[in-house]
């Protein structure tokens, strides 16, 4: 079974390695990471670099497809490469998931209309400008599609979706692997947890974060 | 202030990206990820590539070091390239850190005697064999060294030493921008959290877990 995850100048690493440590570890899956052409392809910080191994044109079909998001996201909002891979492999998948803002090129891409959908919380609303349905979860399920919340968010989708696919043990087996037992210092992982002052310090630069530096 | 993660052949990919991730989200923090030399450095499922933008002889000295685990670093125990810049950038460093197996690389280049660390589950009795002293929790500080559980512990280890260097608010900021608020859907995510017949599975796989596929 293949599991499509699309790379993008711009990503943010952690958005697609979080699915692809998990996909990677599931037996018999193999994990493809795809993009406009082979080669290194930048993050949105700008101090690291994933190989994409295979260009869109020759992966035409696969039963997962991962879209992750980060600042480079709003340059594939209005058609383009991603999004026409998007759509055409989005035809052949059992199951097509974003990790953040890649929900927001799904959305572009016409495939969440009157889904439900998350993405990182500074992004969530700008759902609504393309008929789908935000969601302040941290994973939402609609038909076949899978949104994850900000960033981290997709290692909780991956476990999901691979327990809904491969079942709650083979999940549990790759959560053991990656000794998944998360131990935040701080409860700071949401708006509603988080100080007050550190979440107004991220809606001021909202911009900064979801658009890079 | 310059953090470096050093990369090698075999690496698992969540390892280095977890800290990557958060300490590049750190503001003034330049992150170098380095290797033994500048290029594509393959992981250990064979399927993702992550490129090193500058060699060990380059990165002479570093405030933070990181250094991944992975089935890889079976490959690194017995001297060589990655030990030998390990033992001489901690010469400058003021912390250094590993995920996963790689404190095993550090005990190995001699750092860790008479010192507390972790590492993964499955290998976290070898710390022994080079003097240091085993923990079993997620995260453990010892002087300037810090060695965080397997794979996915770099983050909190990550979260944890930010708080340190730069407080808790910039840590509680990069949480929220990074939406950390993990809900893994098992408890599955360490040996006394999942079921007795995933633990035994991985056990029974422990080389292959371990050592790749």
């Amino acid at each position: 079974m293949r599991v499509a995850i699309a790379l993008f100048e711009g990503f943010t690493v952690l958005d697609a390695v979080g699915p692809y440590q998990v996909f990677s570890g599931v037996p018999g899956v193999e994990v493809v990471l795809v993009g406009e052409r082979v080669g290194p392809v930048l993050d949105h910080v700008g101090s690291a670099r994933m190989v994409t191994e295979a260009a869109f044109a020759e992966v035409e079909r696969a039963e997962v497809v991962v879209v992750p998001g980060g600042p480079g996201q709003v340059h594939h909002m209005d058609g383009g490469p991603v999004q026409e891979w998007v759509r055409a492999v989005d035809a052949t998948s059992t199951w097509t998931a974003s990790v953040c803002t890649g929900s927001l090129i799904l959305a572009a891409a016409g495939l969440l209309r009157g889904r439900a959908a998350t993405s990182h919380w500074l992004a969530v609303d700008q759902l609504g400008a393309w008929g789908a349905s935000a969601s302040p979860e941290r994973v939402v399920f609609d038909g076949k599609y899978v949104s994850a919340a900000g960033v981290s968010a997709g290692i909780d989708m991956a476990l999901e979706l691979t327990a809904r696919v491969w079942g709650p043990m083979v999940a549990q087996t790759v959560q053991l692997a990656i000794e998944y037992d998360p131990r935040p210092p701080f409860g700071a992982g949401s708006p509603t947890g988080a100080p007050a002052e550190v979440v107004e310090l991220l809606r001021g630069h909202a911009d900064a974060v979801l658009r890079g530096r």
